[in-house]
């Protein structure tokens, strides 16, 4: 018996027999909705938002009412590591996250700690999740999340968000001791950190590896996926999620992990990352979140296409990436019904 | 006998046998060089740079006499195309390219067209091309280049750079039609001026595919190859390149091209990549640019890496991606050393 009313998520990612596909959307809470932007337009702005327990935890459960996932996932951002380790961030409007102090050298680690009290500098995290969790009742699990080491690392060292990230890149090439210090600094702050998210309730937690594509496969297994692995390895209390942006290089690599679930994106064939990965793992995604912009019998078509790709084994079906700020909702559910009314044979 | 002094790059191309690998760099001409920077600041921009001829011929020719590279690429830019068909951009400094109208819809088609002579409105490219083989004087050949329809559409669609290019991705789902009528415009302007560029003198030409690695392989049949299928198929006169970035899910498809050779990204394994490209082609690349940032050591070790994963096979060194502006010319001329006094087998 599950503590789940709708626990197929946490019976797919075990690799146990459902009727159907679980949904749900990265980036499903926010933007999209207007309900999210009335909370938001309440408050001064993103962080605000963020650090507010009740607001944060308001619009992480409005996709479960109003957009009928299997799944939600806390509200909040993976730059409040860097913040609570001493580096604080703004959201700036139409522009995105922006550091005023960035490392650069091995002296600049002195502005940053990784011996700090993580339960207090991000109490308002927990404390979101057990207020989304009573707000919740059971219905369906809920998802913590982190950025993986090097995709923190890549804000922290360039500063703001980058089409290249090539001052982050280069520091890998100009100073690996001093890259590796900090990306170990980022991985003892984020073990902490998910371990606070799966007591206060987190039934799964997701790494988040955004730029993990813009490394060469050498460099994503001395940086990456190094500190990744070192995540999955303490993370033993709920199921892992390891979604590497672009690492398609990787794949056969990212199967040793001791994670249960791998993310793909729109640009990886589905069958081939199954080939790759194994059958040991449970796949996440891939709908180009593109395709949500077309008309509603081409979601429909393409959304079943990506089905029937699934081979009747262990996947959640999401898209490739998060969905875009101007989508529709009213096609978002057309994705997500399509899901929920595609039987498996 | 050849035309050339050193004719390295043409053998290499056509698989015929030679004592080293040949080594050029994307974005040789500019940025990096203190020469290239002294002419650019005696003219009012990258703009006027592009349209003057002799100025343009005499930073093509730079990095043959600066950094010793056995080809020349000319300088000028893949965006000259759209403001040939009726959308004028502006180069802003430290921002990038940027269109005062953008083409958005059907109606929109009517702000540019294809039936132009391009011979009269590019002049100036055909021209830098015969200034640059004059003072060029048979020491190395000249490589011509476009930007592939889907790379240029990016832009006619969007406007300026962006890091996912969802307004152009999506006119792919929401409008096909258009979008296929505006592919197919800029192809054939596209066709003419490298035709024009042959003409002038250019020995091989480049098609750079710089943003394929945004689409899915899917969109990138329908969209992307299609149109780049279609000018390798009109270009008989001097051998083809392809350049797919991020493209890696369509190696095996890029194989059936009419090019000589495939440009690879520092993210593709070089071995993968040529088996499953095959023996028929060339490849070209891959040194992550960055890796130009670190110690000359380093350089030199991870460039005879490169070279011997080519493992004798048709390969035209260089990076995975343009260098990057502020990297130090010194390293670029190690980068260039170590691949020449590499001995193939």
């Amino acid at each position: 018996m599950s503590d789940y009313q709708n626990d197929l998520i946490l019976k797919t990612i075990k690799g146990e027999k459902t009727e159907r596909y679980p949904v749900w959307l990265m980036r499903q809470a926010g933007r999209i909705l207007p309900e999210y932007r009335a909370v938001r337009s309440s408050l001064s702005g993103f962080k605000e938002l963020v650090e507010t327990p009740e607001r944060a935890a308001e619009v992480t459960v409005q996709p479960v009412d109003i957009l009928g996932v299997d799944a939600a996932i806390i509200f909040s951002d993976i730059l409040v590591i860097p913040e609570a380790m001493g580096l604080p961030y703004q959201m700036i409007e139409k522009k995105g996250p922006w550091f005023e102090n960035t490392i650069n050298s091995m002296e600049d680690l002195a502005k940053v700690s990784d011996q700090i009290d993580v339960a207090d500098r991000l109490a308002y995290v927990p404390e979101a999740i057990k207020l989304t969790k009573k707000e919740l009742n059971g219905r369906v699990p809920l998802i913590g999340f982190c950025g993986a080491p090097w995709t923190i690392f890549c804000y922290m060292t360039e500063g703001e968000g980058s089409k290249t990230f090539s001052k982050a890149k280069r520091l890998l090439f100009q100073d690996p001791a001093m890259s590796h210090k900090l990306l170990d600094m980022i991985t003892n702050v984020t073990i902490k950190y998910l371990k606070l998210q799966i007591e206060a309730g987190a039934d799964i937690v997701q790494i988040f590896d955004s730029w993990s594509g813009i490394l060469s496969p050498t460099e994503y297994a001395e940086f990456g996926m190094k500190y990744v692995s070192r995540i999955c390895d303490a993370i033993n209390e709920v199921p892992v999620t390891v979604f590497a942006k672009g690492a398609y290089y990787a794949r056969e690599d990212l199967a040793s992990l001791k994670c249960q679930t791998i993310g793909i994106d729109w640009n990886m064939d589905i069958e081939e990352s199954r080939r790759l990965i194994g059958e040991d793992k449970t796949l996440q995604g891939n709908l180009d979140p593109c395709v949500l912009f077309a008309d509603f019998s081409t979601i429909e078509s393409k959304t079943k296409n990506m089905l029937n790709s699934f081979g009747n084994q262990r996947h959640i079906a999401n898209l490739g990436h998060g969905v875009y700020p101007d989508t529709d909702p009213e096609k978002v559910k057309c994705f997500i019904e399509t899901v929920k009314g595609f039987a498996k044979n």
